[in-house]
């Protein structure tokens, strides 16, 4: 049965979809087989119904009272989600927390692979960092024109955040994970999501406060 | 004026408080002096119309027609975010993003500041990273218990996150940055944010398929 996309989905629902896919692996990691929304639920801290209404956008996945099978379900979401292949990704910046990236062993079994790692420091380029040898980011865009790269990452500082952005769309990313802790302008039709850690703690010093007073 | 804290705020509007500080903070360092919620909001992508919404919970910050005086607004969410200190912070797991996060020096000015490094590998314990020695986890209880430590961050992996985070509770940390990509559970009272790179990627991944086709 092809899947159900022409209906305008929430992105907010397609943000979730990632953690209820993470879930189901760690129960299938379990031996689990079957699971229900109410189980789901409890591991996001998500309620049953807003599960079953995410999952309907596509078609359920499950049938009233059986629950859903564990493998079909992180089958069908894998679907979704587009992550039945793998996508290779350009990470730009090479200090210590592409370096992190680079090692990370996280990615692949999850969508993406780290195929170039760039950098603009003569110091850097050249070295060995895991299995890669850092670039020149002067030969990002013809490194990546030639290639089907379509998603980056921005691991450098925040004041060269943006120009690192034009390179990677000038080269056709369409899709950026910014890990500089800065806003980036990009063109219509390019996708950019953000990791600041700081603005976790932050939102979370709010309520600390609360509690001392 | 005391800010007006009594109502109840909407926990998606204290989550883009410290993505406004981010912007007012970038917008001072570039000289400017005044702005307004249609300068923020297109530097954030949010409406100006909601940055107004969700500042006049707290009194709102400006005049209508005269914009926000940039110094006074990053003081007042400052407050607000209790950002106006130093919280200490204990990061669990010296591998390489614990180090990345050790080495980091982007903490201070928002808020925070790294204050102990522990892991659990012999390998590790005693080992400097950038200017900590990292300490053993067997003593993270003691460590902390004499601290007023109430931040915590596990980078640790995946099956190791939970045991790290009731040794985080137990030490008095109330709230928790999690890298590891598995749900943690805490007691009520205790608060958790995720930072899992693979969640943004899929996310994204689900409308790079779209084009594709």
């Amino acid at each position: 049965m092809p899947l159900k996309l022409n209906e305008n989905i929430p992105d907010i629902v397609i943000g979730r979809l990632p953690l209820y896919l993470r879930a189901l692996t760690y129960l299938q990691q379990e031996g689990h087989e079957v699971t229900s929304s109410h189980e789901l639920g409890q591991r996001l801290g998500i309620s049953s119904a807003q599960i079953r209404k995410d999952l309907s956008h596509f078609g359920g996945f499950g049938k009233q009272g059986t629950g859903y099978q564990i493998p079909y379900l992180i089958h069908k979401l894998q679907d979704v989600l587009q992550v039945n292949r793998i996508w290779p990704v350009a990470v730009v910046g090479a200090g210590n927390l592409g370096s992190a990236i680079a090692h990370y062993r996280g990615f692949e079994e999850r969508g993406f692979r780290v195929c170039w790692l760039f950098d603009a420091d003569p110091r850097r380029i050249g070295q060995q960092v895991d299995s890669f040898i850092v670039q020149p980011i002067s030969e990002l865009q013809a490194t990546l024109s030639g290639s089907n790269c379509q998603v980056g990452m921005i691991a450098v500082p925040a004041d060269r955040a943006q120009e690192v952005a034009d390179l990677l769309v000038g080269a056709g990313v369409r899709a950026i994970l910014n890990y500089a802790p800065i806003n980036i302008n990009v063109p219509p039709g390019v996708l950019v999501q953000y990791i600041d850690p700081v603005v976790h703690l932050q939102h979370m010093s709010f309520y600390l406060r609360a509690s001392d007073e």
